[in-house]
């Protein structure tokens, strides 16, 4: 008699496991301040993820655009899956993201070059990370059109949050190497009144 | 014999103005980070400006997508007349870019209420705003798809910048009401192996 092996992949419905629910209808207050993002793709069980700063939030569902080109490796898997997930760095993931910015995931394992954890999520096969400040799952909404600005509509379809991380300053992308951290954070809550749903 | 009225438009080549020439194949560099911006649109010499924190940068010409509802006075102008002015505001505007976020243009003559200075530009009737850290003249390349997302693509056409300002601060929209000023800048350049072009 051969004992079943017990699957050792690790979801995130595992109290232990650092990802927390979040509101999805909230999900937006991740992108709308524009942060340098991690894509995560899967396909085959065969995990990627590339940089983004080239990002917009466009919707509260939350509707993201997001673009990347052929020329990235992703590409072609978020063109084929139709999902992926956003996750948000913090700032002490700023070289980890620059490194993946800057190599291919059809040479490395970019997961384990990077020593970023896998873990899965809820909705769809690519994976979050367990580092990261949030990840939001995601679907394709609409394909690039022929436009040549190769932009991707997702959809989220699921949150995650740690709020347990220290270090919960994200960081933006100049586009010309240099980055920025989030500094102090200003509350004008008291004079958003033509928008008081979203506070 | 009467002499003729000596025109007071202020045009952004007299040197006393504070804007400057900016290279407009390096002016996607104000909008990648995710800065909020003001968008200025002119309609029968009636100035108009909204505050905008649904954007991205989507090419290096610059391409910059933006996303505004016809909820929103702006809307209309933008359409019709199929130009604006993307203006950057720093970090000690944030108070008036909230407040022209939360009041509508029908109504409030806003470059008055908010103290704005417009300056004619070159390419564009929508006028810069002379407070602002940086303004780039844009012509709306695609008009809103009917996927009820309203994002407008934009092409900058030509960039000023204010070299002089003290205060080079951004700052970006969280979304509820909060709003994070600009902190700490980290120079990654050596790191940037593959996107040399762009550093």
């Amino acid at each position: 008699m051969t004992m079943a092996k017990k699957t050792t992949k690790r979801r995130q419905n595992d109290t232990t496991l650092p990802m927390r629910d979040f509101p999805l209808n909230r999900a937006f207050t991740f992108f709308e301040p524009g942060p340098v993002l991690l894509v995560v793709t899967s396909l085959n069980g065969r995990h990627n993820v590339m940089t983004a700063s080239w990002t917009m939030s466009l919707g509260f569902t939350p509707i993201i655009g997001v673009s990347l080109g052929p020329w990235n490796h992703s590409y072609e898997t978020l063109f084929e899956t139709g999902e992926c997930v956003l996750s948000i760095p913090a700032a002490d993931m700023m070289e980890a993201a620059v490194g993946i910015g800057n190599c291919s995931g059809d040479r490395i394992n970019k997961f384990k070059n990077f020593h970023l954890t896998p873990l899965q999520g809820q909705k769809v096969a690519a994976p979050l990370i367990a580092e990261s400040l949030a990840n939001v799952e995601c679907i394709v909404r609409e394909k690039p059109s022929n436009n040549g600005l190769y932009l991707f509509i997702l959809e989220g379809v699921k949150a995650w949050y740690n709020p347990d991380r220290e270090e919960k300053r994200t960081f933006h992308a100049k586009g010309d190497g240099t980055f920025i951290i989030d500094g102090e954070t200003i509350d004008l809550r008291h004079k958003m009144t033509k928008w008081e749903d979203c506070i």
